[in-house]
């Protein structure tokens, strides 16, 4: 019942990762601790340079997993020195022994490593309900240890993937005075996801040398406006986490307001979090859902998210199906309090849909269906009655969504 | 790109209509204008007593189709005595133009039936933002005036069926102080529900005596119990409509406080409202979230719709999956302030699956999977901090919908 099932359709977009930049302060590994089918990587460690700082922010979802739990607590007490993540099992839904097993772990990786367990992070995905094989981890960490390595981004991304078919990362390189700073991230995420304050699990390095609230307030700014801003499924998990080290190992200090380096750190978030939508369960359509000019930020949201989250205007997606009726109909459903239908414009990529309350003079059914059979489409909707826009990402919803996750546990 | 498929796969249930009493004062016809496929049940006129007393209530979706529009001017100003439905088109997104198509109706109507244009309510159902082939209508109208008859439910409930795949109705007699009252309604409906305030299309007729404003609180209770406790996929149409009709004819005087006749006015209303779950679009299970012991009325809704709406959950009940989980992770990521997750306990059927914040010592697979097997399924939910009550209904999410509702134009 516990074997993940492999997904062979594609993804959206080639999925090529590009340069990962090794950042010093960080090593890194990824084992078979045989929780999933024998063989295969399904346990990660990342190590961090003494000195190094630790920003984190976790799921909102009230039955939080188990490590997710201890993962705060620990990190209140030490600045971390470890991270060990497993996937095949999410130790959530797990109650006490869930929260035994998660400490289990991090008491075995503080022995091999010589440290204090409240030293080290623990992090699962995977099933929930089921409890924590905690030995088939514990039984590796020695090896794991004696393996670590600078540049392993690619096989560490595989490492914590579940029902994703693609590694995920980003790295950028800046120049701060003259001087070189690296930001290289990886995540893991294709479905439950509808993230809130982080995603399924990321975790993004940088040799900056930051204060700890500082790097706290960058994380929450990135965060927000790239994880915190896509949906697959609408399902918030137990289990997300979103991780961001600050190794100081580059010798230059940034501050909260740098804005060098807010941009290049919301360039790997933005990079990794559509990566997730790329790469969710089923799609077949990148989609981008823009609502511009509209009264606060609050109603562009839940527009943005009505319009990203309607199962019809997905189907109509996944069908590419120029069904614009959809997309009028989950405007009007979003609750947007005295909404004027004759200022509001939708278009569908370049092509404009509806205007004045109704579908617009020059749209034809094959300008649309033009945009629709494209893999990257944007939904564009002008509410004209003020300044505030927002932006969220999503996929389709298709066959292969429906028999992914009926099929999870089979 | 007009014609609706056809849908073949079963529905949950029998469908069986049982006896659908005639309302004295109330007659009925279905007839083909051509809208949808030559010959096919399109359009419906039901036509009323002088007399009559009319409650409606109406899609408070922002964007609401033009017969939406002049339904709730024509109540306003006279009391019903036809009502023309059309299905096929649901003159939503069509502007200044839809208005004109409306009136078009109504006029037609008014001169047929020697009446005035206000004492006509027009309705439509069908693809969003294609203009309404009026004339298709106008053009039956007088043949249709002259076939009405007082017992046609079946056919007429079949005449505004859209993806449905059989027609909904329900019937109850009841005795008020010796005398018989006859309440009969049919609805419409499978996808695009999520009602909210009232459901895609539902009539309703009594011959009681009732005042106007009597009869209104009378319907809002009903729908309240019923279609506004409903969801397929969380998008609430553009043009639900919910009409009460109360003729008179049986000469029984009835109050709005009269709890025989309220009764039996919520069974037809959940009937009805069932019904259009048992037949949602691609629904292979028919499921109750019953949310028990919470605080107040708003969370325990929040809680079943989250549950009820969550592709997760509604792929596990589609593959018969008591991945557990899943409901677990949903009920978490409702927004429940403060919940105590020691004190909650969930049951799938009657076996309980969470309690003290894990799974339950006495669960097994094999029962839960019991459970799952079935095609009528209720997961209840115990808050376990106060007294309040809510249950919704909904279906799972199969391979059907999306094949449904990816092809539904083409």
């Amino acid at each position: 019942m516990s074997a993940l099932i492999e997904r062979f359709y594609m993804a959206v977009g080639s999925g090529e990762l590009g340069m990962l930049h090794p950042v010093p302060g960080v090593t890194m590994v990824a084992v078979s601790a045989g929780i999933k089918k024998p063989g295969r990587l399904d346990c990660v460690v990342f190590a961090l340079a003494g000195g190094s700082q630790t920003a984190g922010v976790f799921t909102t979802n009230a039955f939080c997993a188990a490590p997710v739990t201890l993962c705060k607590t620990h990190l209140k007490q030490r600045a971390p020195r470890y991270f060990v993540i497993n996937t095949g099992n999410a130790n959530a839904g797990t109650g006490k022994l869930g929260m035994v097993s998660a400490q289990a772990v991090c008491d075995a990786m503080a022995d091999a490593a010589q440290v204090t367990s409240a030293e080290i992070l623990p992090f699962s995905t995977g099933v929930i309900g089921e409890q924590l094989p905690y030995q088939k981890i514990t039984a590796v960490l020695p090896q794991a240890l004696s393996s670590l390595s600078a540049n392993a981004w690619e096989t560490v991304a595989r490492g914590i993937m579940t029902t994703d078919t693609r590694p995920k990362a980003s790295s950028v390189q800046i120049d701060i005075g003259g001087q070189t700073i690296t930001i290289t991230g990886i995540t893991k995420g294709a479905g439950m996801i509808k993230p809130n304050m982080a995603t399924m699990l990321a975790y993004v390095f940088t040799d900056a040398d930051m204060a700890g609230d500082a790097l706290q307030d960058c994380l929450g700014q990135a965060v927000n406006k790239s994880f915190n801003r896509i949906t697959v499924d609408s399902d918030t998990s137990t289990n997300d986490c979103c991780m961001l080290v600050a190794t100081g190992e580059s010798g230059v200090q940034v501050d909260r307001s740098n804005p060098v380096f807010q941009d290049a750190l919301e360039k790997v978030f933005l990079d990794l979090a559509q990566a997730i939508i790329r790469d969710a369960e089923g799609a077949t359509k990148f989609v981008t859902i823009e609502v511009v000019n509209g009264a606060d930020q609050a109603e562009c949201l839940r527009l943005a998210y009505t319009v990203a989250e309607s199962p019809l205007v997905k189907t109509a997606l996944y069908a590419s199906d120029p069904n614009w009726g959809r997309i009028l109909a989950a405007a009007g459903r979003a609750g947007i309090t005295d909404m004027d239908l004759e200022k509001v414009i939708i278009h569908l990529g370049e092509v404009c849909i509806v205007e004045n309350g109704a579908v617009s003079p020059g749209y034809t059914e094959a300008a649309g269906q033009a945009v629709m059979d494209r893999e990257e489409i944007t939904i564009r909707i002008d509410l004209g009655r003020g300044d505030c826009c927002e932006t969220v990402w999503t996929s389709d919803l298709s066959h292969e969504y429906v028999t992914i996750n009926a099929e999870y546990r089979t």
